[in-house]
Parts: C-alpha cells; structure tokens; sequence
C-alpha cells in the first residue's frame, strides 16, 4: 500500500495506472476509520481495480473550532486498518491543499439553506471545496459515500454534475452498532452514559417510519422531539420529514414518492445526525 | 470531422479516445476563425493524435453588449475552415454550458485588477467560467492559446494550477498581417480607413521595445499614447510595460528579466489589444 502526502505524486501514480486502463475507486475520509468506513473501502476494492482512500481531517468544514480539535486523530491505527481492507493507495495531503479556498465559490442554493446547510454555515462550502479538489487530484471513475450523511450525497452528486466530473457517486447504506446507532468517527467522544442513551435517536427514527401512515407529519416531529428530549443529556436541533430527492420539506406524506426522515442532536456536546429513508 | 452540440456526447466521443490512449489537443475560440486560429490548429494536430476545437461565442465575458452583438459569427465558414485544417472534432455548445455559471465564482486577484481585468469588468470570470468548463468536458491533454491575449494566458494557466487540471497550456506565437496588425476577428469590423491606421499599434510597439534602453518607461509609455492618438481615428486605454511573468507594472528596467509591454486601443468603436515581448 502506497502512503503519499503529495498531489503530483497521487496525480502521477494514477495517472500510469489510468494509462493501463485501470479503474479507481475513492472515498474521501477524515480518518479514525470504523467499520462504515471500510465498507465503503470494501465496495471501491470489489468494484474497481484499484481503490484509494484520502485521510485529511478538513478545516474548511467545521463550524465549530472546538469539534474540529477534538476530532479523533489516529492515522497509524488508520493506515493499518487500510492496508488489512486491501487499500491500494492512501493520500493524506497537509494543510497546502486547501491554500486556495478563499479565492473559489460555489452557490449551492436550497441545498445549503436547510437543515445541515442552516445549522452548519459554511460546512458544506467546505465539504465541496476539498472533495472537488480531491476529484481534481484523485480523478477516480467511482467514488463512495455513506447514506449517513445523506444531505450531503445529496450537495456532492449536484456538484459532481455541476463541474462535470465524470465519476459515479455511489450511495452506500449506513453501518450501525447492534443497538442501531450510526457509526461516526464522533461515537469515540461519547462517554459511557451518553453512549447508552444514543440508540434512542435511530429507534425514533424508526417510530417514524412505522408510524407515518397513522400520524399527520407535525405530530411525528413533535413526538420525535419529545421522545429525544425526554432524555436530559440529550436535545434535538432538528428533525426534518423531506423529499428525498430535493430534500424540501413536507407536510403531508402524498406530496412525495420518496420520503426521508433526518435528524441531528446534541448529547452533551457531540452533535450526531442520521437519518432513514420511510419508503 | 464530427460536429457536436451536446456536451455528453462530447465527453462520451473523446473518453473512448483516451481509453485508445489518443492525446487530445485542444483549441477554445469564439468562432469567426482566422490565420490566427488556424495556427493554434496546426500545432494541436501535430503535438497530438486528435484535435478538438470549440465555438462558442460566450456573453459572459463581454462587458460591451454591443461588443457581443456586433461580434462576428460565421459558423459555416468556420466549420469548413475547420475540416480543411484536419480539426477532427468541433464542439459547439449552446447557451446550456453556461447556465450555473452564477453559482461559481472565482477569485483571480491581482490579475483580474489590471489592464483587461481594470477596463473590462468581469471579462476573466466570464473567460475562466467557460474554459474551465470546456476543460471540464473535454478534458484534453493540451490547449492552445495565442499570446496576443497575453493576460488571459496568465489567467488561464493561473485556473488550470488552481483547479488541479492535467493540461499544458501552450502559448503559440501572436499571427500579424503583412503590416505588423495582429490577427483578430474584431478586425473585421474595422472600416478601411480604421485599417489603414491600425497598424500603428504594432509599429508603436516596436519602437519602445527599440528605445528601452534609451528612454525611461515613463517617456516610452508617454510617447506611445502621443504617437497612437496623433492619429485623430485612434485612442490609447492603457498601455503597460510589465513583469512578463507576475504582469506588475515596472517603472525601470532593471526591475524585471522578462518584460512585455501590453496595450489596448480603441480605432473608432472597434477595441483592439496587442501587446510584444521585449525581453
């Protein structure tokens, strides 16, 4: 497994192997790597030749300097749980590959009006601007994102149209804990009673769901809030029922074909999301 | 000689190429081809297996609506200037290409303050929207540009570093008439006797590159703005003698090992810009 933390050297690699008709798989990760992670890096190795991850714990996208400091930093651990997935190449790139940030913009819209967009300013500026560049740099025919940050694959696919890339995003389903929580590199900050109370966020979820032919939506976000809230060390900051494609917000089940229910909260101060799609 | 329209198809037709591993060389225009152009052409199809041009003349980077109106369009002609050359593929896109250009924007600073960026404002968003996305979807190994556009080289080879492409930009020789005038389709539009005058641009030109070791830059320049509107058809906007690399305005000679001097003037309605090397 090749370890790189230089951009022409990763464009040079994969540009030979490209010339030997190779295809590339990527995900981009902020490292401390879980087992969501390596699915993802399990799907790229079965569906290409040659599979690449990034490690690069962005800057640009924390709206919250606190977070970004206390996100979980453990590339030894992380390089050897790649190199046993079967990881071909690594790039960890350092702080020079987001120097031109400031100089670019891209409006995202609705997109970024709502929901992780509102309660995150300038997160999903930051989320484009580094995988647009690791597009850039990695250039793979496929790469590969978690359904957890569902908004997100949402922001990154109309990217990808917007700056024609000619890479596939391929959506992948959320790893979760036997008690239903969704893996996140942030799960490592839980302590032990927050950690115990955590799963209540995915079986309220799942209340939704099976619930959303009995309840108008109003009453399943308010019975979502109190369910959460009815634990003290937790609060929600949002639960939205949406289009699954636009994400625009419903109120009534017969406005959508795919419906999606997300949310995000805090326990104590780590901020979670996940979400579930209803049908 | 296959002529295109649609960007999909185009990025299908040339991606088959690249898995044949056929270099593709590339040559952005506005249409209205001339010797000029032509040139660029020759040299994509001799430093590479496949030539692309593309025609598009792009209202984002007119700041003069009359300009955008009046500017000439010939496609016919073109396309069988084209096919004589031995263009291989011709890419003419319709106003589609430029429709999330409001969502992007992109910082060139410094260069984007002087000469053409100072007296055209949003002249280089508009140039740096449509070649990267023309880059984007042609994806092609070289692209070809005069240096008669000699600020847009700078900004163009700018963008492709910023934006991570795998292009050499190549800067070709400015094509002049007999007379010293610099190939332009504006040229056409110059009435006979606007083009009788126009070939002081060049002289003038010349005789500061002739002079700088005699005169100081600030007579050279005066005596280029005295010399060109002598000649009552004849207006100077600006005339430079720079840095030919980071294009700052130099005062001495001494200043610099590479200098350009850079101009635009106006023979009547019609703006013309040339510029020379004069070391």
């Amino acid at each position: 497994m090749l370890i790189l933390n230089n951009k022409e050297e990763i464009k040079k690699n994969i540009d030979l192997l490209k010339k030997e008709k190779k295809s590339v798989g990527f995900v981009p990760t902020m490292g401390a790597l879980h087992e969501g992670h390596i699915s993802l890096l399990k799907r790229a190795k079965a569906e290409n030749e040659i599979a690449v991850c990034s490690i690069y714990v962005n800057p640009l996208q924390f709206n919250n300097k606190e977070d970004f400091n206390k996100y979980p930093r453990l590339l030894n651990n992380d390089t050897k749980l790649l190199e046993d997935t079967g990881c071909d190449i690594v790039f960890v790139p350092d702080d020079s590959i987001i120097k031109n940030s400031s100089a670019f913009s891209y409006d995202l819209g609705y997109l970024d009006e709502i929901m992780e967009g509102f309660f995150r300013p300038n997160h999903f500026s930051g989320v484009v601007y580094i995988v647009k560049t690791l597009f850039e740099i990695v250039n793979p025919d496929r790469a590969y994102f978690g359904q957890k940050d569902y908004q997100q694959l949402a922001v990154i696919k109309k990217m990808t149209r917007d700056f024609n890339f000619n890479i596939e995003i391929v959506s992948c389903p959320t790893t979760r804990e036997k008690d239903g929580l969704a893996l996140s590199s942030r799960n490592a900050r839980l302590l032990t009673p927050e950690r115990l109370v955590a799963s209540k966020i995915y079986k309220g979820l799942n209340f939704i769901k099976n619930n959303i032919h009995n309840k108008s939506i109003n009453e399943l976000k308010l019975w979502y809030v109190k369910y959460i809230e009815n634990e003290p060390l937790m609060k929600v900051e949002y639960v939205e029922i949406c289009d699954g494609e636009s994400l625009k917000s419903i109120s009534d089940i017969s406005e959508s074909n795919a419906i999606v229910v997300c949310t995000a909260i805090f326990i104590g101060n780590i901020r979670l999301i996940d979400n579930l799609k209803i049908f």
